[in-house]
């Protein structure tokens, strides 16, 4: 008689799986490094173990046959094959549900991570009873995830949401992505170091040229100017790209989620005053700017909540 | 027994009518200059007379009692107020709805008319038949409307869609909202009568400097290279906003209306080019870019889907 959901986060560097409960609650938990090799099995493989683990843990008997996986893909829905996993090249092309039902003996309901993030955060976190939320991950690179009345904007091809790659600026910094001026060339962890290290070279300081985010975060905090301006100008993108989607989403609730995050104090004010400046005045009124709640587990309570919801509906992938 | 809904369009210069049937067919129309003075009971005044010329020429026992309305506005809604109409100001603050269904004697659905373009193009237009589409409206300004799963996005406060304002050059020119370097800025009519006449003072040629978008048009066409520059400005920023929204929304189709749109054949090669390098390549694989197919009528009809609508679902406002 189950009561339970498997709920898995597959990240670049670490897989997270854990037992979760119906209100979210986390029952068990276990967690390995993401194995790196070229061959999509391994991985496969370490998520049935890490699956044993945790029917061994909590009793197979009180797991629902359902498994929500939160991954950094975009599927291609039609062939249900990986289209692009740019961080885990391995399951690039790859038939990932289908392997991981077969290995797990169990229905799989695989979400996009950015929007498990922000389905997690509309269940239990910082959107919680809003109808509208857009879920902005500020991390090494930028991600988004919408909900727009009350459901997950997915996209006919699941690639909605992608704010990280919306232009704020025409002939700005080159994007993996191939395009350029991207947002995520702005106001990522990776961005504002890169800020930094150009302002630092324009002042001729050699200090600023090992930083990390999180060593220019504390940096800006003590006064440091080139830090304080390199996130000002994160922030500055940042409200730009949020006044654009204010204007034609009309959200409740903006969160912030990522590590980046965290150095909220040192960029959020400059957000605010480009969303007040760019945005109608209607929407800005309405619309809540807040830190993500729920860390790390966002998108494990995500595809948790979708793996109930699969398994209240019999309608499972699998 | 009713068959026909009446559906009208309130625009800055003329009020247009007409008497529509379930497939969309108009079966009589009236149009009148929209009164001008500060009276906005001068406007429900007209739009009371002209429901009473429809109902003559096609008999009033043939008309449901349901009246679809688009306007240039954005709703309070909580208030049931006009919160604002920028063209029309006589109706700012005003109880539009409420006046209306007194005056015509009818239950009134009043929408902003960027987004009854886009229900019209998805009725029986340009985006018939596709899920989610995108609608740009470049006229004088840039207006645009958005469905998404079949269903019009509104938002909570009714102003979703406004794509005009889009930031797509940061430190750009003034828009009349108080932000700046937004879409309608770069790619309406005004937009590039104004970049023409920039680039004319630049080469001193005070031959451009009289220009309408439609003499522009023809000017470019004739192979004058200020006016093909100014087009392919225009374009080019009308790609970077819709590579935006293709990451963002993933639309099926994107319609482009509005007088500017006639202009197609001399900037959307810019737009096509924009989008397909900074756009995802597979929402760019799906999306369909093309002109509107319904005209001036777009409004129109598509407030007459939402006045059948509101009679089979019994839900009016009244």
């Amino acid at each position: 008689m189950g009561e339970l959901v498997l709920a898995a986060d597959l990240g670049g560097t670490n897989v997270r799986m854990a037992a979760i409960g119906p209100a979210g609650e986390i029952v068990h938990r276990v967690r390995r490094p993401t194995p790196l090799g070229s061959d999509p099995m391994d991985i496969v493989n370490a998520i049935g173990e890490m699956a044993n683990q945790c029917r061994e843990s909590v009793g197979a008997e009180r797991l629902f046959q359902t498994f929500g996986i939160a991954a950094p893909v975009i599927m291609d829905a039609e062939n249900d094959i990986v289209y692009k996993a740019p961080n885990i090249p391995a399951i690039n092309g790859f038939h990932f549900n289908r392997e991981l039902a077969k290995n797990l003996a169990l229905s799989v309901v695989l979400e996009n991570d950015a929007t498990a993030a922000a389905i997690g955060e509309h269940w239990l976190g910082a959107a919680k009873d809003v109808e509208n939320a857009i879920c902005v991950t500020l991390g090494t690179g930028v991600g988004g995830g919408i909900i727009l009345s009350g459901r997950p904007l997915r996209g006919p091809d699941g690639t909605a949401g992608e704010i990280g790659h919306i232009c704020v600026e025409p002939n700005g910094h080159p994007c993996g992505c191939g395009s350029w001026g991207g947002l995520e060339q702005y106001s990522s962890a990776t961005a504002v170091v890169r800020i930094a290290r150009e302002l630092a070279q324009q002042v001729d300081s050699s200090e600023a040229l090992e930083l990390t985010a999180k060593r220019l975060f504390e940096a800006a905090k003590s006064g440091d100017e080139i830090a304080i301006e390199a996130f000002r100008r994160m922030g500055y993108y940042l409200g730009i790209a949020l006044a654009g989607l204010i204007n034609v989403l009309d959200p409740d609730v903006i969160v912030l989620a990522g590590g980046l995050s965290a150095a909220w104090e040192v960029f959020i004010d400059e957000t605010l005053d480009q969303i007040t400046k760019r945005a109608f005045r209607l929407p800005v009124l309405r619309v809540k700017l807040v830190r993500a709640e729920l860390g790390d587990d966002a998108g494990i309570l995500g595809v948790a909540r979708l793996a109930f919801a699969a398994h209240d509906q019999g309608h499972l992938e699998s």
